[in-house]
């Protein structure tokens, strides 16, 4: 990923010192040639100082650039940590020569903490030179907390005899869902959509991909996903080519997605949940991530065990205008349930088999409509609890 | 608790060889002198055989007696689990020379096998004949599950001269909340409280009690409170006599419920949740719960660190007319949050050897009205994921 680029970015990722080792864990993505941007941000009512800050800017002004740092949430710090947020996105506009309305922010690590401010106001001017096209997988690197390996993705695609690139990151939301952990992507490209059109596609490409993994509500005080574009401004678009655009944003948004439940903290699994044959889609997805959110379910993927049970007493907590029992449930092409009844030891066996394998489907039918959705998940772990009893120690 | 008696009631506890080891797994609990019975069922829409059978029969007919068994839960087993119901409860019936509409039914287990019903009816005429005034220690052995104590207690009142008992045994909940795992409870006393005035004790204890630590609509597909009333019906209680009554019972349950919630699965902490001064009760309740129910939370609990941020982060998920960012948090009576902001690493300090007890209180101060609830979680741990994992194999 280190010779990653999109043409008119520049990217760079430096260790300050906020996280303990000497890791990367300050970064900076800058558009050179801003022709548009769009965020989601968490819908938490308890929002980082950072959050608040580029919710208030992206409104206003067409963002340049985004200082992102790992190790500390800057969340409940009070008016301090938004003078904090403040006067560091303003130095970046100085060493910029951009104005602070320009610069965004992103913060993701331990809530209630102050961010050191000053080792990172002397390290901005080594942040600045830092900058570079081939940057972006230092950036990857440097948002990480509990992850344990970085996810940046590059896609390229024509449209009217042009090449255009798309480039994204991420990093991890701990157990995925249900997570209170930041979960933060960075998209950049040279593809000149902007205003309301790239607002949809956005809202569309995260609906299957990052909101596929986490639950509505349930997000961190930092949740943060930012798609900035850039290039030739002249370039116009057909329909023909958004389309393409729309396709590739959501082929990279969802390859970030699974990415991360794959390093959800202590997952063995990744287990992709699809509840089809729906009243609607709003009972497919709660009834996906009922299934993909509870705890018995997912500890009984851990344990490799086909306790089926588990998804039926799940699907039955929906009140969504279905009945459970005409449910069937299979694991992959294994029926273990038909019509809200068991299908017997074989099936099960067969049903353990897939379980044993890193990576399954599991497909619930409610035979009550023509809409579904997919939920992707990971197992409940014993490394996931260690890793979040010790977290701060 | 083996020579806990309540006037009128007798029970039996045998090993019929559901579970696996030679442990008691069938129960019987008669009522000699009938005067009343409420019952709550579990919400989900998944009802377990037992579970549909006495919804239907407790509508009808004054119910005599309850047989209960734990290993298998009846569930999910269509039409034939109903008639293993069916079956077991008409033979009951039989032995007792009463009628099959006036004996209940309770299960609790692994969810979609069948019922060894044979096995079972063999037994019947055994569990019958051990029918005894002391029997109910050999209940609450015999309805447990992953349970590592039985839950049985007894308590005497007097009214209008006269001595009153309410006994009731529990069983667990698994993780409690979130939960999917039954939770069974049996309550007896001959104070003669019937009809509408009856329901309404049993729903109101209920609420502060077992609906204090499951969350709505996440029950199992066995769920079951069962409180049978008896003795004198000539006697008239009067208001103040139910007063008593009510204390009693809800005293009763919330004992049983917090007995419960030390026992979960995995369990090496007891954490009383209080949100007060929120705008209503269904803010504090929802707040409660969020907080009670996130599996970050729980692993800090587990893992002693005053993560607070855990904390402020699942307030913010209710979206429930309050600012969160008022919000004072306590670990007993310490402070770790005040407006939104931490208190400092002195506070969290004093906060992490509160936590290092094996009970203590978290409150969180909404500032934002009058009405407050309570709600008891665990923590979740790795012994949690264990059980969880292998709870089948």
């Amino acid at each position: 990923m280190d010779d990653f680029t999109c043409p008119g970015f520049r990217a760079a990722g430096i260790a300050v010192g906020i996280k303990k080792a000497d890791t990367l864990d300050l970064a900076l993505i800058v558009n050179d040639t801003p022709v548009g941007a769009a965020a989601l941000f968490t819908e938490n009512r308890v929002k980082a100082a950072p959050v608040v800050l580029s919710m208030e800017r992206i409104k206003k002004t067409l963002p340049r650039a985004v200082l992102v740092n790992s190790g500390c949430a800057n969340a409940c710090t009070g008016p301090e940590g938004r003078k904090d947020a403040d006067i560091l996105t303003g130095l970046v506009a100085k060493e910029l020569s951009l104005s602070p309305g320009e610069i965004l922010a992103a913060s993701t690590g331990v809530i209630g903490q102050r961010l050191p401010r000053r080792r990172i106001e002397d390290a901005l001017p080594r942040l600045v030179a830092d900058l570079s096209p081939r940057g972006f997988g230092r950036v990857a690197r440097a948002i990480m907390t509990t992850d344990t390996l970085p996810k940046c993705i590059m896609r390229r695609f024509s449209a009217q005899g042009r090449e255009f690139t798309i480039l994204g990151m991420a990093k991890g939301a701990g157990m995925i869902c249900p997570n209170l952990a930041t979960m933060l992507s960075f998209v950049v490209t040279d593809f000149p959509l902007s205003g309301g059109s790239l607002e949809n596609e956005v809202r569309r490409a995260a609906d299957a991909s990052f909101n596929a993994i986490t639950i509505d509500g349930d997000m961190s005080t930092n949740d943060t996903v930012m798609v900035m574009t850039g290039g030739d401004a002249s370039f116009r678009p057909k329909s023909d080519d958004i389309v393409r655009f729309s396709d590739m944003l959501s082929d990279l948004m969802g390859d970030l997605a699974r990415q991360l439940v794959r390093d959800g903290e202590g997952a063995t699994k990744f287990v992709t949940i699809t509840v089809s044959n729906a009243p609607d889609t709003k009972a497919a997805r709660a009834t996906a991530f009922r299934i993909a959110n509870s705890p018995l379910v997912k500890t009984a993927v851990f344990g490799q065990d086909p306790n089926w049970g588990r998804i039926m007493g799940a699907v039955g907590c929906v009140a969504d205008g279905f009945n459970p029992l005409l449910a069937d449930i299979y694991f992959n092409d294994i029926p273990v349930v038909r019509g809200g009844v068991g299908c017997g030891d074989e099936k099960e066996a067969q049903a353990a088999k897939v379980m044993r394998q890193r990576e399954y489907a599991v497909i619930v039918d409610l035979h009550s409509g023509t809409a579904s959705f997919t939920a992707y998940t990971c197992d409940l772990s014993v490394d996931y609890v260690k890793i979040n009893a010790d977290y701060r120690s």
